[in-house]
């Protein structure tokens, strides 16, 4: 059994990391801990989601200075559901402690420092680190991730983006016009602290983050290929659909773009699901990414879905741990 | 035209009154007003409620001191859509400049201020205004709603049950038990303010308040009958639906049950169905209360059902305004 | 008073419609109308729609034969909420028989009769009449509507993109490039019949009609330019949101759009957001327009959002009346 | 491995067991059957639940008359998901056949014949069958379930219920008078067929059957103990809540309400909350039974949430297949 840690388990992706873990054959959830200033430490994570009580009841410690080292000598890999600035911050200690570490938030996704300012807006002061951290997106990066000691989990939006348009950029059926990626998310993706935002009555369809999103500039590098991502946030608590309009070479058949699908044919967490279109109901609680497309012409309409705490978030990092430990990459995540 | 100024005007309560009072027509809603400290405080109303986007272009105001001579210089009525303790320290100061005060919170409900420290947290200073208090319920009180300078506006669990119950008190048809309320909300009834209880992932049908919620005195000392009142929090954002569980006196028949109603089949604002049972769609974002009942042998179940921003609140306040102008009490209310 | 009779009455369309007349100053709903067929006639319309008991208490005929005759001889204005192949049949009879007909299907949208079988699935028989209906697009074509005997109303989601689209294309903002609408609807714009597809456990964000929905070339017709229209069903009840994505010709700046949009600026029904995005929660039970836009470069994205069956529908076949009665547009719509 | 063929697989409660039984370790799903007349029959189970891609891609076979000797030869457990009239005419098929019959419907529920006219509109012709089969209620009757050829799997509401109060009319706490259950289900509860009540728009908060609901027999006969059961409908898809008024014999404390309760403290699906009280969101999606209670002097309110398709049907049955079959009471259910 290995040991995993998780930071910041309280939020909603730390908690659905907690619970896979817990039901994990080979993972053992050691420790589960907060920020020291947060009002959730002594509590059990169970206590804040009664869902999982018997299974979650793990109290939550504050990650004071000692404790690095007490989870250091515990742990054999330590989870980041954290903010991205405090990622930033926390990913070089356990680094340097020996730990492997998977880092949920975005803190080390762009290739490039001077990038966050603009999309995080923090200056991030390890570039060295962005060099090293592998992007762990699971179906395409799995020998770089084995390898790897810190993993940038890849993010929500871009993992469903990402394996919607991989096949056809590597097949060469893309002309260079930006793709347009429609994307709407479930309200987990905002997060569980309290907002007006989050208010039940005040959550509506509606776009935001128009042309800066942070999301776009990880989609476009992963993808190296010019995007428009417009998120929307949606009256639905979890998953995340987007539909993406993609121009096709001159004389691109659907016969190739079928084709050019083929390399996830055999992805066991990937389902092609041809004109069949996917929903939010159908990927919502599952660790899978749904994707459907349709042609005219040379007009191509992708339609993606994924859950996106789970694909999108808690079940990738499994996947990546699971990758890390020679484990089969869906164990603990598909019966 | 009378001038209404609002004080606690960026809540759904005050929101839902400024509304109301922006399209009647002979009410002009001449300002409103947010505490000093209201991160609100110079928004314009519609910008909070984008959904009144040129009706409600009004701007918040903070109460500051020199604000109450402005406002009684310039208003003939006050509605305090404020916290039960803020009403309690605002409406003396009101009532000293001569307005007439219409208080929307439960700081001037209970009859006796040895309760507020139980029911409410705080000690009530003010005895003697809560004996000059007219209670606002309005199908009820009217004659003496009409001559009062301090109008507290019945709360919104208690607008559902005393309309469903006082007809039978009233005609003599109960037993000495007690009656018990099972009542669910809509979030807007737990206000506007961001905590995790109203965060759109975790809301969910649940009850709160056991044995201590501040409407169960209310409805007692109104209905001058022991009851035992449950609320819960449901997932949807406006309505409330009450099941009550009544015994009837032995030998009391249906005919009678439906003779007891008939003192409300004139009431523009109540609605009686009989066998139909209520719902919450039936009822959200209407001004009336939906009555129905069924019995068998001595036990009696009516079902209730209003929408808690107006009937159960600002409808009601406005009614009750109405009242007092010798308007026609459905005003602005009812096409 | 004008005198108006509803075929379809008991769908979400015709139901608000009969709600909006029933409140209307001006004109008289007086009568509601079923098919023969139907098991809702000899209802109440008020047994359908609870919510509006007290106000909708007319009954359900059955359109029978006789029927007509007497729609005629007590009617100024028939509006037909009926399928489109029912008010394709039906409007030619109204017609001859001298009323006014305010058609809220899709029967006499097109220009071209043989769109028909491709978009609608059946043979129109009536060019002629195609020739004549005006479309219904309220703010566009007032001068037309009011003198036409037979107004096709607009569809929804054209509402939403034509006054979304219109002010930057009549400016000459735009490039050849077709238009990209991604558009998300309520369930009531899938109708009031029970079907899987409506059911409240299957209903779910998922996307339909891709390049094929009717609603496709409308927009293309009226808008006089080409579009890639793809809807999506959304889990809520009310409200249509679209994210247009816009190529503006070279140069074209940010104030040019700004001043296109001025067109609309003083349309009491149009509230022009800017870069404030609308939301469906803003819009839904509203009359309103709500367009927002944000412009980076030569891409501009515009979101429209609109009530489906108010602005989307039964809103604006009232408007359409008030026009052809020369009341004032927005009389019974807007306080 | 054990074989299992589900007839009624298309319904929530069938598709939940196929779910549970493909990934179960000592199951195999062997087939799904629908009615003849199905519009499912040829379908995979997985096109009718998109979520299920991949696990549920099993074929709905039509229950011809052939069908039964092909079930019979390779099944060793046969469950009927089916309603309550079609199960009354399958299972003494199936028994004769020599199979282990697991019922989800009603049919074979009631102890007395004479009762399925008024609570379920049919005679039941098998009183013999009645007397023979077992009840399911797996916590309360696992020893008897071990050896029953016929279980009837406890329905939803009394499942809550008979979990909620048995412990407390064991201990003798209970006065005579009837115990108030106000009981709400997700719209799951109500089946997958189309209907005007399931669709996503006029879903709403509202009760019904009101003193004639079938699960209030059920109810009464396990708990041997009068009750007023008043089911209502909320708008959710999952769970049950019911809050259930107690009244308790003179002099009981909480101490002993408490003791009472400790006949479940071990039961591996039970989970006791005391004064913390359950939501649907707490048993939604789980297989547990989340009790919570409050006491004051004499009156006590239990609060109780189960899922309706785990431990409300599927969950439930496949727990009393595990008994059947001596394996643990969990596998399957709980990690």
């Amino acid at each position: 059994m290995l040991n995993v840690s998780i930071i910041g388990a309280s939020g909603y992706s730390g908690a659905e990391l907690a619970k896979l873990l817990a039901n994990h054959p080979e993972f053992n959830l050691i420790s589960c801990y907060v920020s020291e200033q947060s009002l959730d430490k002594g509590k059990l994570l169970s206590a804040l989601y009664p869902e999982h009580s018997g299974l979650l009841d793990i109290e939550l410690s504050p990650l004071t200075e000692q404790a690095f080292a007490h989870i250091a000598a515990q742990s054999d890999y330590v989870c980041l559901c954290t903010d991205h600035k405090v990622s930033v911050s926390l990913a070089p200690k356990f680094l340097e402690l020996g730990l492997k570490v998977f880092d949920l938030s975005g803190g080390f996704r762009l290739a490039d420092a001077s990038q966050y300012q603009a999309f995080y807006g923090f200056e991030h002061p390890h570039q060295a680190l962005l060099d090293e951290a592998q992007y762990g997106l699971a179906e395409w990066y799995s020998t770089a991730i084995k390898d790897a000691q810190l993993i940038a989990v890849a993010g929500c939006y871009p993992t469903a983006a990402l394996n919607a348009l991989k096949p056809l950029k590597n097949a060469g059926l893309l002309t260079e016009l930006p793709i347009i990626i429609n994307a709407v998310s479930g309200v987990t993706g905002a997060g569980r602290k309290a907002s007006l935002a989050t208010h039940f009555c005040e959550v509506s369809l509606s776009p935001y983050g128009l042309f800066n999103h942070r999301h776009g500039p990880e989609i476009t590098q992963y993808l190296d290929h010019p995007v428009l991502f417009t998120p929307h946030l949606g009256n639905f608590a979890r998953g995340i659909l987007e539909t993406i309009y993609v121009q096709l070479k001159e004389g691109v058949t659907p016969h190739e773009v079928e084709a050019a699908y083929q390399c996830l044919a055999d992805e066991p967490l990937i389902r092609l699901k041809g004109e069949n279109m996917p929903s939010i109901k159908g990927a919502a609680n599952t660790p899978f990414v749904d994707i459907g497309w349709q042609q005219q012409d040379q007009q191509l309409i992708v339609v993606v879905a994924i859950d996106n705490l789970l694909k999108g978030a808690a079940g990738q990092a499994l996947q990546c741990m699971n990758i890390v430990s020679e484990f089969s990459p869906t164990l603990g995540l598909k019966g």
